[in-house]
């Protein structure tokens, strides 16, 4: 085998590199005998030369075995996780864990933080007094036994090599690679220990897919190269053109998460939460069909098995589990600012990036990954696409420490015209 | 202005940079605020995207300007350079400068060390007892103006962000393209202070150019830009099949430079010299004609302004100028093995590369910028291309510390057929 230089300059040159040499490159990569600088030339020739499924492959099972590899073989039952690439809103997976493990499919998740416009499960998580998201592996292990869900973040131990190429694709204009967004997606999932992955593949300005045909080629990559390396994973294409749900930050989210557990809660983000579940059900052999599972899961909810798991899973955390039953309880801050229409007609657009990016000038969300966010700032919308405004009805609330926020922007988010739109459905496209 | 990840991403998308965008990597290159790890993803994506003449010429200006550029217009008269891309045998600056100098143009020349199978004009000339290539600007600059010439290794000071640059390209796969060798060569080059600059392009084998095509690509590139930035260039591409002249080492090489100022030497050694500084004459206002110059050149070897010449540069880097007259003081290892044909026929190939590569392992060059070399090693030809040769006649002596050597690849490096070839010609283009 070639040295190092020589691997970068033969995937450079457009050939694919061997099972082995992408082993080695991750291996000389996690024992510094590969530098950082020698990293990033390779991602950038991986940038505009791509990688076969095979390599994909490689690349994902080396930075997998960079670090621990859970063995969750010990619990019963198959274990189930679902990995959504990022949107504004999206605090789908607060619901949707516990509502799974309710119905007796067991899902270990890893999840991450905020960066740009798009939020992040465990900054929402810790919304909630004394809910730890930093345990230790064999916590997560002992809590997807005992209540059947346990939400984390990335170890130092779990999949290392992919932390370190993460960092530096962030820094040296090679993020956007799909064979490098599914090794990274993909190993670090695979550590969980998990038995079958259920992907939301966010689409539009929210997203960091904008087009379908984006969208839909990493999503196929994701199913093609998940299945190849032994896992059964399906993907949803879900519409990420405005937020999902009524809220944009921390506390507000998870408030409106665990009110779809108590059967409320809006229509969009529990459509999502039932079609993404029913995924996890079937592949997790804890239903016979998507329709079957639906079902099982609308019944989770209204036997109050859904808030019960909840609970249990904010107990387990270390969390104040009177928040699963009252809500309400979650510390907001008090100045309020209602955005108002300024002219008549249908709302046919609320910018998803836009609002986004508003969340993280309220300091809901970041723009570095040092910086800290506050969980009870952010923005409660009032109106849904398609429904008829007039002038000066109410768009959203503002909710800051001090009344300091960019109004004009997020006013201007939503796009109020004289005719309808016919509003796009939320699951866009399944890929299986 | 973007960031730097913008401006990579910029250049990875194909876009060009303005010249202040160039400037503000090079400056954030050099004061640290852009790693090495972002530059060497901008690196390769320079490979894959290319540059404009435009952004060549500003990175060029860049890397020229993040150090000391020196101003030798205190001195009378055109200051003139050659450049060679390198090859096996390849001493004819040695002769050259003081060659040109004794004709009156001042050559002030920054050389460089032997990497890999290609020679380094430093390391020979230190074959010379006491010969410093490091000196101070300021000596460089007093010898320039008393001597006519001075040959030095770059400094930390000239072109620093250069010498950065390259020792990553080195080791991330990125040598091989154009604007980067362009902007690396013409940066150090002006960084000299020079009116002109001749270039050699090396094609074949021994050469980094291995194909005609693209030693012409990067000779009208390196004209082009030399040129946009405001010097008058000339290139030649010279062949580099066969080693050039009849010696590979660092003593022997000086020594049969040295005998080129005393009228011998080898024929393609004289005619390559002689091409080179007709062109450096011409361009420095020491001819009317490339005949006219050539005439010069000729009587400086046979006046023996030439040789004097070389003693007083020998002198003035405090070497002993004895050598200058007697080169055969220069100091060879004992050993010596003699390589004989196994086959009658002629001399069809002489291979440069394989014979590069065999003095490397002799300890005459290096394979890592950090190695010693053994200057009184070396390989001595004693056949020429096109020549007819007996079984068990010499083909060339081996000259070691204690024998050995590779001899068979040294041998297998001399291709005996049984018609004769056609040789091409020593200069193969010019490039204007």
């Amino acid at each position: 085998m070639g040295s190092i230089v020589e691997l970068i300059a033969k995937k450079r040159d457009g050939e694919a590199l061997s099972n082995d040499e992408v082993a080695r490159v991750i291996q000389d990569f996690t024992s510094g005998a590969m530098t950082d600088y020698q990293m990033t030339a390779l991602l950038m020739a991986i940038f505009f030369r791509g990688m076969t499924d095979g390599e994909t492959v490689a690349l994902t099972n080396a930075m997998l075995h960079s670090g621990e590899v859970l063995d969750l073989s010990r619990i019963d039952g198959k274990k189930v996780d679902k990995h959504s690439t990022g949107g504004v809103g999206d605090k789908v997976s607060i619901c949707l864990a516990p509502l799974v493990a309710a119905c007796g499919v067991r899902v270990p998740m890893i999840s991450g933080r905020g960066l740009g416009h798009t939020g992040g499960t465990l900054d929402k998580l810790e919304a909630i007094p004394g809910f730890s998201v930093n345990l230790s592996t064999s916590d997560f292990e002992r809590i997807v036994r005992d209540v059947g869900t346990s939400m984390i973040g990335q170890t130092a131990t779990l999949a290392p090599a992919d932390k370190r190429i993460y960092a530096l694709r962030d820094v040296s204009a090679t993020v956007e690679s799909i064979p490098l967004i599914v090794a990274s997606i993909l190993s670090k999932k695979l550590a969980e220990g998990i038995d079958a992955l259920v992907l939301d593949v966010k689409v539009g300005r929210g997203a960091f897919m904008k087009s379908i045909e984006n969208a839909r080629a990493l999503a196929t990559a994701l199913v093609r190269v998940g299945t190849a390396a032994g896992k059964k994973v399906v993907a949803l294409l879900t519409d990420m053109g405005a937020p999902l749900g009524r809220t944009i930050g921390n506390a507000n989210e998870t408030r409106e998460a665990i009110e779809v557990l108590h059967g409320k809660g809006p229509e969009d983000l529990i459509h999502c939460t039932l079609k993404l579940g029913a995924e996890m059900l079937v592949l997790g052999d804890g239903a016979t069909s998507l329709q079957d599972a639906e079902t099982k899961l609308r019944t989770a909810i209204s036997s109050g098995r859904g808030i019960e798991t909840m609970a249990k899973l904010i107990a387990a955390h270390g969390g104040d589990a009177r928040v699963a039953e009252d809500p309400s309880r979650l510390e907001m801050a008090a100045n309020v600012t209602n955005v108002t229409a300024t002219s008549d007609g249908f709302v046919t657009e609320i910018d998803a990036l836009e609002l986004g990016l508003s969340g993280v000038l309220l300091g809901a969300g970041r723009s570095r990954a040092d910086q800290k966010v506050d969980h009870a700032v952010g923005i409660d919308l009032l109106v849904d696409r398609g429904q008829r405004v007039a002038r000066g009805d109410l768009l959203c609330k503002v909710i800051t420490r001090n009344g300091d926020a960019p109004i004009d922007r997020i006013r201007s988010a939503f796009r109020i015209g004289e005719s309808n739109i016919e509003r796009s459905p939320l699951v866009l496209e399944r890929i299986a």
